[in-house]
């Protein structure tokens, strides 16, 4: 539980802002396994902050240093554990916080679970700076179901009440991932509205998993759609996640709702795929489809009301540092880490199932 | 994984719809505990089927038996095994299913990650029968949270097409689980609509967790969200769960969706509750609130398209058996079991953690 | 933890020695296996009491009914629960136990593990009935490795200060399960003289797994040990286990005690195996081999100092009911049974790290 | 498996002999807890190579640097991770062992298990050197068993044929682990006798947890037996394990073995400690007594019978590089601190159960 993740691989993804170093210890990736470290490099690199003006001014290098687990450039079978330090720290704008919990923010809610011993500065373990470590997890996940034949890509579907439009394709190597770059005009122009008013915007990823054969994943709590949630809530501002048609099926009948399967090029399809491509937990060999609601960033200009945990009394709090007024861009790149994860672990489960 | 959930509660449901029982066998829970058998029947008999003519006509007591764990009257330590013995099968009724998977069940699924040697009568493992065993563990849960001042409560809040309303309150002991019960007979209608058309409806569920203290949940993937919907996935048909303002969290700005905290009564409150009581993980101590997309009941009278596994040809199917218009009434106490699992789980969680 | 075994194969023993069942859920077994039900019975066989005078006359069918997870003779993928029916119990036996803990037994430590909630009946969930469960697991997984060219032999290596003699091979079918039958015969007699007295005996059980390939294992607490004696000390009364020289080796120096390589008909082999077969707990390809302490039973007839825990002083304490003078023959199939599945979940593990 | 412990503490030890860094990352030690770190260095030292002319003389300064999870001096609740860096690393020894496995070490079973792919310099990931993060883990333990009235000791009981004499009670402070410290001078001759022969001795530490409660641990796989077994064989060369009277209990009549209970002092007792403070699983409140057996080091200075894995013929081969004539002295902390750690996470265990 908490910060680690125990399937067939096991992960644990340690780190504060503001401590010297964030990281990831892993075990059960293949031994013999050779990751392309530049390619991992450029996957990180599009969740880095610092890259524009629709994310935090933090600058960080956020090169992963391995420190084992790799020998001659390869998997060596032993736990690989990779950190990135944190060099660009600026701790003193957090002083305050201690007794002023952030609205938005885990900053009350991590002083009740760990009685005020908790790293508040930076929004400590909380900070969406330990989605790095999980990129790098979902990275090399990525690279070995690239050598499966099975991509995943994503989009943002909608943005400040935008939507996209267009067919699910890849959008990576894009500077803003949508599908079509005029609303993408559109979207970034509200993040921008939104800045100038010290405001910040939430909005809805979509992620597809292409290539996945039927029959992987497993019945009740070990369905793809549970697989993926579990990994995909771990992101930091994550409020809701649909598979499929997902709430929109329960506006429909079951005769539209349905998916038929049909024979085509001597393989089974579905002629629709409003399961998102997962029956019974399942997949179906249709594209795995999913929408993962991100709220807008919690950290805005305005003055905000909160209490002083000293006094417990009402208080005022305006926040200040550095911030994203929208991480949606930055988190596409995590939902393709966690789905990466989610579809790779389950792939494990069934290899050890077969003979 | 799979059919287990291992928290720091343990249990595995086993069973198939024809099987000669169903079950669960549970670890964890604590010895000493006596359980209200007489309430945990009134809790089991809300998901039952057959008790009116929106549901299936199949009839079951669904009377558990404990066969271990319980040594006069309480919980002595030991596993828990509760068993339904399954006696009301008709499993004539599916021998075409074998090669002619349904549109929108795991027919075809199961087939595919068994390699054929599934139970492919009535759904088998993947039946919606397998959620009376998860009432078992909920309804213990239920009670177990009681003892400690939590309760959990739920509501219909969209069914074919028509919202409930009113402010949030138990709907345990009514026989249409709204708040609203106008909005209940219109949602009656729309379900015998569609048992008229031999068609099918789904539909929204809304669930809180009252009482429960802050502080309770872990970061990344122990996260209330994460757990929550660990479990609520395991209900078949579940398509997208939301916390909070969800997804319309991800339409909102930071200044609109957060929630300020404020002093009332000496105690730390939010005005506000878009985050479902739920930040970085963590509860606040409102209440946890969130909903769940249940897709309509894909057993449908229509003709279906499908496809024969034998010769790999298309074919048509028309599904018989009894089935349910619509299961949205009877997952209301499954998904207020999923919850009580996953609260009472994390309660555990701190508890070791504190001295 | 406790009654779950939670590693590639699940499975969560359950029951007490007088509840209405015993018996066992079972995930991760592969689906489309098919048990031989009449051989898995034969195994069983050789644990069931009541055979002959050396065991307890309390006699069980210990016939294992599948209630799920199996459909057409086959694993269809779901969960597998075994029930063993509690037939022949006598509860009255044990009312004075309540509070008179029995000496060498779990009484006590039971008592204050529950707070007095414990089934303190025959042992309850203490009991030496509960490797019945056990043994189906292992006979399940003896059967699954002897497709992969792989068995567990055992025979009882020391009795009463009589050790066994000659070069380790199956003992499977015969009445009392030595290599030597003279020594069987002095082993026999030293039963009855204990018998006779009043008292019991103890022994240790030698056990080999042959054919294993190398390479199968993980290293730290993956070992084969540790996979070993994680379920070996399942087992009531096991107090001790060594792998390959084992204690012995402690006595050795290095150059003794080292296992030379050498190439054998293409095959890389250890011309010794001090080591056991297991080196950096990962298998050489040898003989896995290890043995295991089983303490005398401790329920004897003589009168025992004990205490009165309602009164908090000494009292003294009679033990009746049906006992065994040596339970060593009967451990054995659950030595095997224990072994069968540590390398049966070992090969699994390795099996998913495998392209 | 395999690196990871995954109890109610969580940690995976992770590093390579010769990589850039050794360590751990732990999940699940209380927040709030101050560790004393120079008791931790001063635990940490006794287990140090290059202190005296009985252990190897490669020098590592073995300073844990806490890269996370420490916030104020105080564990905050998120994963700690501890690195040790490797300083004094000497790779080229090793070269030949890549196609030349030592007889004894895991060389030619790591290949087998990562085909090829595994660090083989220093014994990579297998080497003694990775008990270093592992005695992180239980120095830390030992400080919260510490405060909970709860200590570790242990002594060497025999080394080179000779047995250590007198009360248990700790050795910690002194040079040489032996409560006789005449037995002490004996032990050492025979280890330098070893070592002016180029070989090794091996030999059995005993360890005792004093103050334990009764009642903590659980039955069957979560006896005290298997948590403390699961931890001490992921110390290499630990080839054998016992409790309380352990073989010896095989060779002894129920009526010697069994435990007598009595009132002392008003707190129910076992007049002897045959079953090693441990009954079904469970704690009597006794002291937790047992012995591992430790096999003499693999690496001697004799030319040794071996494989050419390239040509699958028969080598020689001479080990170079740095030894341990006797690792015995320097695996007493990593056994104290296997234990802590065992009761620790069992105490974790009880307490989520108790209200």
């Amino acid at each position: 539980m908490s910060s680690s993740f125990n399937g067939n691989i096991k992960f644990t993804i340690f780190g504060q802002s503001h401590s010297s170093a964030i990281g990831v210890t892993i075990e059960g990736l293949p031994s013999g396994f050779e990751p392309d470290m530049s390619e991992l490099a450029r996957f990180m690199q599009r969740r880095a902050p610092g890259r524009n003006e629709y994310s935090t001014p933090r600058a960080e290098a956020d090169a992963p240093e391995f420190v084992s687990g790799i020998f001659d450039g390869k998997l060596c079978g032993a736990p690989l554990t990779a950190i990135i330090k944190n060099t660009n720290t600026r701790s003193k704008d957090y002083s305050e916080l201690k007794y002023k919990p952030r609205p938005g923010h885990a900053d009350f809610t991590a002083d009740e679970r760990y009685h005020g011993a908790q790293d508040f500065t930076g929004g400590g373990h909380f900070s969406g700076r330990l989605t790095a470590p999980l990129c790098i997890v979902g990275g090399l996940c990525l690279q070995l179901l690239k050598a499966e034949g099975i991509s995943v890509i994503s989009h943002i579907a909608e943005l400040g009440g935008i939507s996209d439009r267009g067919e699910l394709c890849s959008t990576d190597g894009k500077n803003f991932p949508v599908i079509d770059d005029d609303c993408g005009e559109k979207m970034k122009r509200a993040v921008l509205d939104a800045k100038a008013d010290g405001d910040s915007v939430g909005g809805v990823i979509e992620c597809a998993v292409l290539g996945c054969p039927a029959g992987i994943g497993d019945p009740m709590f070990g369905g793809m759609e549970n697989r993926i949630s579990a990994l995909v809530f771990g992101i930091p501002a994550v409020k809701g996640i649909e598979f499929g048609a997902g709430f929109n099926a329960a506006r429909l009948r079951g005769s539209q709702n349905n998916d038929s399967f049909a024979v085509e090029n001597g393989k089974i399809i579905t002629k629709t795929n409003n399961c998102g491509g997962i029956l019974g937990g399942i997949t179906t060999g249709m594209p795995i489809v999913f929408r993962a609601a991100i709220k807008p960033t919690p950290s805005i200009a305005a003055e905000q009301d909160t209490v002083d945990l000293r006094t417990m009394e009402n208080a005022k709090l305006t926040v200040r540092g550095r911030h994203d007024p929208c991480i949606v861009p930055r988190a596409v790149p995590c939902i393709e880490a966690a789905a990466a994860i989610a579809v790779y672990d389950a792939l494990l489960e069934k290899r050890k199932e077969t003979t």
